[in-house]
């Protein structure tokens, strides 16, 4: 139906939409995208794109609101230049823990951004391991969703770890971890911390869990500070844990996160691309990047054709 | 600003709406509501409601589709008839696990219900104990959530339980139960089980965390058909666990619920009065009813008049 | 332009639907709908749906609500599949009646219902009969309606009735039996009867029209009790009518309208398929049931391929 | 709670305008209305409404058109200068026959009204005998309907009519009639005639109904151009009818209206003030006219007091 | 993408309608537009348009409301018959010159026609030298904007003027002016007269920059009553300017424009075929029509097969 | 009508607001506004503001898309914690230029600033001398405009300049410049440069007008990097001009402006206090910031108290 299939990447992570672009097989679309002098974002599409299906590749990572105004200058310029249907892929979706009200007087910012997205011209949204699933229903467009669990799921079971056990840091996460433990068939614990007020501050007070003698995969969906997951990790050190390891999806690692990691009991950190990485988490030798790039282009081409996109999920 | 309060009563709840009203000190509305032999349902509201602020109390419980379309049909007439703000009082709000896309191709209804409140012309919606917190963020109209467990926490420390253990029927409720347990500085346990396809058959695997010796207080949001927390039970039952409760916001307890709990482990099982209780299970000993008439009584009040609720979470 | 068509059934008229996939020549989709032991409805849709033109055969008949939620349901699960274009054929559009505000504080449930199924996703209606032609602007989106009184007229015509008059049951349907009768080419009578509240209970007057000697063909939109166009041919049979024949698009036949019509003087009574029939209906041998589906068939085809549906109203 | 009552009147009806402010007892807001050479129109609001409860008093009669978009302007003007509310009085809705497709590929002119109404800010629509009552459900917004019944039937009451029957001019208005015959407990008959394609030719054939010795009250929403009602006055001549009234709300009175009311059986014509009348007209000794304005001035302040309006429909 | 191109024309400028259709190479499509006795604008279209391309030509020039409101019912009764995209071509953009509220309590009228034309369904716009390019921005739909300057660049530099200057006939038009000189690489020079209240006089004070000697061609887009530009060439003569002449896209020329100009020092007055001329106009030598037909055409054709439009613009 | 009046500051300008809240009598509402460390934005609203009509000062100045997003979230959390009237004063509006489509494929970042703005829940815009007056079209809610005009004309006024003339530094800004030399009484000359794509480079023609031994005051509505007016300034000082002064509402003053106006022939540059100026900004002795805060106050307790603004413009 779509005759035409563009490829459009915003500043956000360009490796990650180059290696998209070549799996796919086309080329990214030339476009000019800076800030002027008085800090307002511009973007101009170099190449026509009347009745094109668009795909634009820009995660909302740092700097995030840069990112994401850019994202919808972009949408409005294709929607104001007649193409056919924008599709964002937000391979990381930011914002997204800020999804509910769990305090009086704040935001849902992540609703906030699935609105802000769909008036300035979004047609679907292709997004990577949402913190919450329900983020979906933020949105009246469609939502195609992927994870990156087949892939963590694969390298682990590569990697033919010695009896192994999935430890979600909170029991916020309890469910996320549940699901990597039953496709590792293994065991599942909990870290019981607390997290006080609005800062990154937390208390880890206990595991929930048999993790004695074996090999801790510490599983979440983000890593931004790194410093609840290295308490975990603390604690699970003093458990008789054999190795610690840790996969997130998203690695954010922001403040001094790599540096922390570098210090930390956590052997291993295994992040996907959604996230471009900065030079100092590119140069830590315990950080391992999974690309995703595969699976984000098969997800474009079978959106492009009307194909299913089930057979991504197993 | 809002000189006449309104309280109106769907069928889903009268008790609870009587109740409620008493608190607030405002009759019912005279509503007529009833459905024609076609089965269609009709209202016609018997009183004055220009420039009204009205509460309509409804919860979306059993039969499901008639309470909801009910309540439609009242906004709808509402704001037909030039009522000035409409506020949505859905203690229990149904189709709310509904709540993501965890399968191809199946609707998020409760985003869809989100919608059709809206689109009908409600302008606020008070609830309680919401299957996911993020359900707040499928509205663009302002949602109240309102919280059971002070009432349940007050009510537990009243019964000064020994040694007292909250345990999550399984990992997507570990978040909700460490609340209780934060609450009654207690442990937390999780029953970490696999529901299989969309029926209800659900295989319990195992129990993370200490129980041993404990007073167990099984702790979940909507109690169904009370299967997944029975097998819990049963389990607990056989890891010496000392007495074993059940606390649960929503008592839909449908098919034989009320039956298999009579002969579980369960010795009570706490309920608030979000759903009518069916005459089996108002006559069940082991279940308990708390009222949250005065709560909801105090945040009509509080919203009619614009103070903060935040009161009432403490 | 749409390359696929697709035919889905929700559980109202499954009879039709099967009827129409024959007539189309495809069959239909396959779909899981089922109601939770908690009595709310859930779909998956089986089979791919990306960028297929799907036609929905639901008509809200009995039980409306559940009928009504579950085509939103459908729309929604479409919706978020990625369907290119969602028709919803309704060939019964419940709560037709309820078009207007004629009391104080009263719903228009024919508006809300459109507003319903555009909020859910739905591009397209596709009805038969409303019960007043201006629900279509109730609708945005495109409306397209289709008249079951060709295969009424072409049917009394086979009959070759011996001076046939249309008597419209009440001054409300004057119009619509003076299109049968200018079809018939033959007069119009009117009953001239009045509706007491919201209840069933009416009360004939009078005959306006000459009727002697005449077949009387008593015409409506909806037969729903049966009790005004009982009362209509209580009358008639004291005006020396000759035969009392009724027709009506759609036959709700809600109550004790089936033994009520054996007991009446109306002779046979003429119904679509819109509704489905219950048990007592069909072997009810005064009632003859006329089928829709060839030309519903036709429109979907003609809806698909963007041809005029024009040709089907003559 | 709206503190500050404005009326405005556009050019369609001042007359009207200007005897509803007498009745409210607050004077017409200072507007200026006009055209510039270009044939653009302008108003220019000359007095602050912020916060006002504005009621524009413009039916949308000939040149329809013109007194259309000015409505619409008036009301863009009120929202840009942060009126409160903006009720539309619209006496007379015109395109209110326009209200189905009742031909392939005609618009339905009465729902695009309602949109652009709502689309430019109106936040209410006060009106008068709609052409179909479902117009009522075009609009999302509350309409408030009045009708002119009362005050027909109470004049023709006082006329003490002899022996009065209450004649339809086409089947598409028996409803109305019946109505008008309740009140004055009278007979009903209808004029069976054939309107051809879409110019105003009609071809009579015949009166449903008894109408021999008695006083005909023809009754319709609406005389346009008055040639239907006329040629039902020639047939009714025929079957010795003593008197020959006629009663319709909006006296559109097009084309050479006046002069065949003077030249036909129509002893008296009763119309109201919602359309003002032609020089013509209103030297017509035939035509009488009843003012409305007192009911809608008794509307414009039961609204902006929010009291209700069901004492206006006895 | 779109397999039917049809092309529809209301009244306000047929003539160039039918250019256009015969530079496209598409008869236009067959419908009926006119006004029934009682002033309502009616439209029915002939052909089949479902799944169609449509291009609506339709200047909404004088007279305005008529020609808009024509549109819009054209774009009602369009989307009612399920075409798949339907284009307003509005050469001509009437209340363009209501683009702000420079006034207390004005409406910004060129943005409510915007509004309009969204909420009746129309999915493109086409314009040719709006008033403000901001105008682009009142809508959400794309617009595809067009310049008459390259064809009278083209036209001047045919005519080898000698030592021109561009002189815009006050400070609002400067830009546009000055985009000409660029064009003609001439000097700039602007009328300096104020604009009084809200009728069309004005006062001319003076001319900023150097004309002696020149020819003077005055630039501006709309020509309306010509007053100002009129006043500007008084001016112009006794600063010794050679030749004079005037250049604007829509010749609106209303009042006693055409008589005005012909007793002006204006030699010439160069317009395009946006607004159909009058009679007089028509016949005034000193009014030279260039035609946008062939532009226009090319506009529609690309639009059609998802070109880009960029080489118009050279 | 509205009982509290709140005020609110994001960190766009935190002088400004608080010189405002003091001049309106009312403390700044007490918010937590702060990034998380992975750089998203995050508000808490400290005070209940249910039912309060909320005045948000942020201008969208540098950081834009921070502090645009901050506005956002702010009004979110404001609309779900159920304010009554969400006022945004941004006296600055950023990407204002950015106001039309004027290249291929470019946004109009202006409008979806606006459509932001609504979505997320705004219900009225306070600004000051908007770059394009149209931009008030880009709003559906109300728009109050407000100008820095009156305080300049004021400034100059008091300076008794002798001899001087107003100098626009583009074509473009003719209109702005005209209305402070009629202000002033005196004459009107502008700048003739070209803008060359998307960078800052300018190059200067030529000035258009008389400026001969006058002193010139440079009128424009941003000062970005200066370059234009410095240029501007450098051929003036070519033209035997006695003083130069430059005026702008809006102080940006990007990358090396202050250096640059240091180094330039303006003697002194007015603006006003929309943007806080940068340390070098406030140190630089050319530089003369006239404050707004007391217009802006007025504007704030008149919108509260549904007063007329117009007193403001004189």
């Amino acid at each position: 139906m779509y005759s035409k299939l563009k490829l459009i990447s915003g500043h956000a992570n360009l490796p990650l939409a180059e290696e998209v672009a070549s799996y796919v097989g086309v080329p990214l679309t030339d476009i000019e995208l800076f800030k002027f002098s008085n800090d307002e974002s511009f973007v101009k599409i170099n190449e026509n794109v009347r009745g094109a299906d668009v795909f634009i590749i820009q995660p909302t990572c740092r700097p995030v609101n840069d990112n994401l105004i850019d994202l919808l200058i972009i949408i409005d310029a294709l929607k104001r230049a007649s193409a056919q249907r924008i599709n964002c892929v937000i391979p990381y979706y930011g914002y997204a823990r800020s999804d509910k009200k769990d305090q009086p007087r704040v935001p849902i910012t992540a609703k906030l951004v699935a609105d802000l997205l769909t008036v300035a011209g979004a047609n679907r949204v292709v997004t990577v391991d949402l913190h919450a699933e329900q983020i979906q229903g933020f949105f009246s467009i469609p939502v195609d969703h992927l994870y990156a669990i087949p892939i963590f799921a694969k390298y682990f079971q590569n990697m033919k770890l010695e009896n192994p056990v999935v430890v979600s840091p909170d029991s916020g996460g309890a469910n996320r971890a549940r699901a990597l433990a039953k496709r590792l068939n293994c065991g599942l614990a909990i870290g019981d911390k607390r997290r006080v007020e609005n800062i990154d501050k937390t208390e880890l007070l206990n595991i929930i869990g048999d993790v004695t003698d074996k090999t801790a995969i510490l599983y979440d969906d983000i890593i931004d500070t790194g410093n609840s997951l290295i308490k975990v990790a603390d604690v699970l050190k003093t458990k008789n844990v054999k190795n610690i390891y840790a996969a997130c999806t998203h690695g954010v690692l922001s403040g001094s996160a790599v540096k922390n990691i570098n210090n930390s009991y956590i052997e291993k950190l295994f992040i996907t691309n959604t996230v471009p990485l900065t030079e100092e988490a590119a140069s830590c030798t315990k950080i391992v990047q999974l690309s995703l790039a595969d699976m984000l282009a098969r997800a474009i081409k079978k959106i492009h054709t009307e194909e299913s996109l089930s057979v991504l999920f197993n």
